[in-house]
């Protein structure tokens, strides 16, 4: 590919992703950003079952992701029967590509695995209860799962990470019989996009918002986030409203937590004492 | 590349990942997969500056990932001052690769953000005291970090996530400015590895120990365990040991912890209450 071109691709990429401001002078490219960049969520799929191979694929991409001190605290179920899909959508507030996607992942923060390895060896595991053994695994989860999705995209598939799930992560627990020690941190809808159905890249928040150079800079926010409420809501795929009117809608009202302001208290007696 | 050849590379990319075993027989293939399954952490980089760019490709690539709701509740600081980074290896155990690399990142969890916005526009963030909301956040750092090392590794360049930077997450604090509500997650070193120290893939757990078919299988792992315990510590990058002793060691005893113990309660000093 020639510059040029190389050029006008990492412009309309930029361009996508924030919706305004230009991209740096220079920038490295290669297929695989390109692909980065051009992620969106996608809630509607085709029927179409993904390639043979996938699923494995998939495990073996999360699982090449870092995992703290190679500890691999974290595990992921594959659910295909309809019934507990349908418990599963119900969970996460009825939304239906969790039923009608044609892969769906849960990825769990397990430290069961550690727990029976104590057992068997007679090692009393001091450090599972801690909140820092729970985190751990939950950023364990996430890393492999992000693994798993730039894997799934790069084969040209879509996915949706499906956070609701920690609506009642006991059911989810009762759902895919997982045992103390082990909860569903999210889960991931896998599949081919249903390109009748709009979706795409909502503008991110200005770079010099997130980015802080040495040292925090918490004054730079309240002009950069003026212009970014506007870059939002004249976007394709912002969904109507400003950022800051869903950031208000998100987190201003506890009735929005819709049930996982019990997180904790459910962690604890799914096995995560939360020390 | 024919089929065989490309056969030959996943055969050589599963014996590397997992150190037993064999691919599947029909599994997907590309460049961006490859790229993801000869991951492996780096702790000796050359003094050579990653390529101009970088670090603005890293923080839109960081970006391009899924965040929950598109709250984009994380932000990055990058450290070069040489007695902050000093600092930071310091709380991170004296690890000489945060001094070293010469791109060095800290990922925030951060809720101060929204609660700028929440001030700003007086209204309440009734949401941002939960357990569940520094969750999202943690959760968010790592999706973002995850898309970072994907876009380093794609240039050449290698990573190593810092997560001992949670020993003093008031020390991290104070070291980079943070304000009430931020904390920093993990660090992230990227740079050129210095080839004349060795460094390698370390197998992973079998598939079948992580992954799981419609329910979670407590009964699986132990023959798994004790055949991957013999390949790790066979494995040229293993560190010696078993795998069992090594979450042993890292799991069994609060001294491990390294003052993570002590997480919560620092958490809450700095402005999480985790209801």
């Amino acid at each position: 590919m020639d510059a040029d071109t190389t050029r006008q691709r990492i412009d309309a990429a930029w361009r996508e992703r924030y919706g305004q401001g230009a991209a740096p002078e220079a920038l490295p490219w290669n297929d695989t950003i390109a692909l980065l960049m051009r992620h969106h969520s996608v809630r509607a799929y085709k029927p179409d079952p993904v390639p043979e191979g996938t699923l494995p694929l998939l495990v073996a991409a999360a699982q090449s992701a870092a995992t703290s001190s190679n500890m691999q605290t974290w595990s992921v179920v594959a659910v295909s029967d309809p019934g507990t899909r349908a418990k599963l959508a119900a969970i996460a507030a009825n939304q239906k590509h969790v039923e009608q996607c044609p892969l769906f992942l849960v990825f769990l923060a397990d430290l069961s695995r550690a727990g029976r390895i104590g057992e068997r060896i007679g090692q009393p595991m001091e450090n599972l209860p801690y909140f820092e053994t729970f985190l751990v695994a939950s950023i364990d989860a996430a890393l492999a799962a992000q693994n798993a999705v730039v894997a799934a995209e790069s084969l040209g598939l879509s996915t949706l990470y499906i956070g609701a799930l920690r609506n009642d992560p006991e059911g989810v627990a009762t759902a895919l019989g997982l045992p103390p020690g082990a909860m569903g941190v999210f889960g991931l809808c896998v599949g081919y996009a249903d390109r009748d159905v709009p979706a795409g890249i909502r503008p991110r928040l200005p770079q010099a918002a997130v980015f802080h150079d040495e040292r925090y800079d918490a004054g730079v926010d309240a002009d950069l986030l003026a212009s970014y409420d506007a870059t939002f809501e004249g976007s394709r795929h912002g969904g109507g409203g400003s950022w800051t009117d869903r950031v208000r809608n998100r987190l201003g009202r506890i009735s929005q937590l819709a049930g996982r302001d019990g997180l904790k208290p459910a962690l604890r007696r799914m096995g995560f004492p939360l020390k």
